[in-house]
């Protein structure tokens, strides 16, 4: 196996992140990239910070020129954020020929231009993924998935912290300022919160899919935006009362060939649309097509974790495509043993009619309890007019597939038992 | 810009909006591809069949070696559907090293290892994003966007058939014989619909997806099976009363090393998560990765435009992998024009506070219809105890920005009218 040296500009949040899922997936990725990943270098600004991650105090630099000057780093992962230095940092190391990896909104958003021309004047893949909603794949949706469509709307929950302010002050009835403070204390915000509560992130990341869903440049400037900071609790009632929640969008249209509509600002949306259902840290993006229709794409949105799998999946792009294109057949397949049905464990919904005669239902949890299948609720519906049987429902907890079918067996059976008329699993998502 | 010949085998509803999709968007297509691409042969059965599409009677062909002979057609989009004659066909084209796009579940499913291998021996490019929930960029995310990741989970609702049949269900509380027989007659349903209500097509799909997952062969017989045939409508209305929705799932997850559970059955999911709004023709895709957390993918399913969007777009993914990498930067950027806010419309909510007299409403009514703001709904609110003033709240229809200012403005200067509150922007996603 071929071994790659990569370099890590920032250790914050994120740069813990990617060292964790490169080590806790290193099979996995060793597998679909064709490379053994080594991070051989991070860039810190400061040597002696106490960090939450192993990490290998040789590595450790405060000198960019210790990492653009490593021939055997070919790959740079940008994760210090803002503008000054990662621009300057990014075009040296394009320069030499390192390929780049960055999750930096607000340089893409506003320095893109310069960068993509840097990267195909010097022959470098350069993917930012991660730079909008965490680890939903938008951009590559964007830019590779969905290349047979005129876009024509993206309308987008995109800014975690405004929707989760948004979401807690809808749930608990709070007013925006109580709201502000408690997730400032929680951590949830940061202490300046007008990147987020203004709109300015949304924005960022706005111009970004606009760029690439209508393949134009886009002023950061030229779009529009207001931000949560007028959000009243009677307008979220208000709101409620008429079917309609309040989110924070980012919204881009092209209806007129060649002019577009660019807008972040709160807006109602129908309570049954299913964008209304995305909450707190979660983002949801709304895209329309003219040949796909329309797509949602959603997912957690912050946090270091969605954020690394984006960068270590760009990472992994660059490697499988340094190589031939048809390493993609090359992963090696596993042979993995199927689970028999019997062996699974799920909550169950059953529904038996039996005879209105009392100690039915007794005999019935018996013979539940003694094959270990656990009771949630049971309810005995009240005979239908004209029906000889009642219904008893029974929901369970999770259940062994084959416990199951040996309690059912066995209540079949039983006296006063008419049928088993429905066996239903349930899925709760846990 | 060079030109590129393709050929289409087969030409029933996604062949024609194939044929559509390059037609209405060639111009994002050859800008994107960096080619332009010819239909120059499709493979028929009949060639004298009406077809609600142009097309050069010149380039249709009955027989297949006038496609496979010709050195010109670099990709073949297999659109047949069923094993025999697409593998032969597609296995005879990738000998003669031409790329392939297919859209058919079946045959990846029951024979995909043969096809990659014979893929990765002839150096060619094998995609068939249309196989899985047609538009949906599911494939693209397994395979490229979500590598960092162990995939923990997947829970899709992935046939369009049995999800509109349990949607109507639910919502016209009618019974699964007569749904089904509706739907038939609508044109929704196959007239031998057992390949969709029994659940293959959703384990074919699911076989699919467990591959890329857990990168392992998945035999399409090792998947449990259940269909919805035995669904009635009093457990549909059992599982609404206690807070659940019934969904035919098909079911992927690996929680031990190694061992997988794949299934697909009916299952009750909670009826406040995002899938259980996944209704009618959508199909929605749950995916728990170790890194990226919780996403979901939704979409339009079933049609031909949609599935013809990832066709295409597959397509356009070939030629672009044909160039070079850099070639992704080489789109040439509009720059289009972004339209100032005050000519865009919108539905909008407004709150004003007034004094309670009588007759402020009308003229508040009066300034919005001068001004070209039309109202869908007026209410005032009960004065709030202890209060000087009541609200008026306002719907509006799509109103131009400029108008509502206008009338505002106006508004504001009223006599017993307190203040303009809120304005908040309606979404409605139509």
């Amino acid at each position: 196996m071929s071994k790659v040296k990569i370099a890590l500009l920032g250790m914050g949040n994120v740069g813990c992140g990617v060292l964790k899922v490169l080590s806790m997936n290193k099979k996995q990725i060793t597998q679909r990239s064709g490379y053994e990943i080594e991070v051989g270098k991070v860039l810190v600004k400061n040597k002696d910070k106490d960090r939450n991650i192993e990490i290998d105090k040789e590595i450790i630099t405060t000198n960019f020129d210790d990492i653009l000057n490593d021939e055997d780093v070919k790959i740079i992962v940008e994760l210090m954020g803002g503008i000054d230095p990662a621009r300057e940092y990014i075009i040296k190391s394009m320069k030499k020929g390192k390929h780049i990896v960055t999750a930096n909104k607000m340089l893409i958003a506003t320095y893109g231009e310069e960068l993509f021309e840097e990267a195909k004047k010097n022959k470098v893949m350069f993917y930012y993924e991660a730079s909008v909603s965490g680890g939903i794949p938008i951009i590559e949706g964007l830019s590779e998935s969905l290349t047979a469509n005129k876009i024509e709307r993206i309308i987008g929950i995109i800014n975690g912290t405004t929707n989760y302010i948004l979401s807690k002050m809808s749930t608990e009835e709070l007013e925006y300022d109580k709201v502000l403070r408690e997730s400032k204390k929680m951590g949830f915000t940061e202490s300046d919160p007008k990147l987020d509560v203004s709109g300015y992130d949304a924005a960022y990341k706005l111009a970004i899919l606009s760029r690439l869903a209508f393949e134009t440049k886009v002023d950061i400037n030229s779009i529009y935006r207001e931000g949560i900071e007028s959000i009243k609790q009677i307008d979220i009632d208000y709101a409620k009362e008429f079917g309609y929640i309040i989110k924070l969008l980012a919204v881009a249209k092209e209806e007129v060939e060649g002019v577009l509509e660019l807008r972040v600002h709160p807006a109602m949306i129908p309570i049954n649309h299913p964008l209304a259902n995305v909450n707190g840290c979660y983002n949801g993006i709304f895209i329309r097509g003219n040949a796909v229709g329309d797509l949602i794409f959603y997912g957690h949105a912050t946090g270091e974790m969605p954020t690394s799998s984006a960068v270590v999946s760009d990472i992994i792009t660059i490697l499988r495509r340094k190589l031939d294109f048809c390493k993609q057949y090359g992963i090696k397949m596993d042979t993995k043993k199927v689970k028999p049905i019997e062996d699974t464990q799920c909550g169950y919904y059953i529904r038996i009619t039996v005879e209105d005669i009392p100690g039915v239902l007794a005999r019935i949890a018996t013979v539940f309890g003694k094959n270990k299948v656990s009771l949630l609720s049971v309810i005995q519906k009240p005979r239908r007019k004209g029906e000889r049987f009642v219904s008893l429902v029974f929901f369970t907890h999770n259940t062994l597939d084959s416990s199951l079918k040996q309690a059912l067996n066995k209540i079949k059976n039983l006296r006063n038992v008419n049928m088993i008329e429905s066996i239903i699993r349930l899925e709760t998502f846990k």
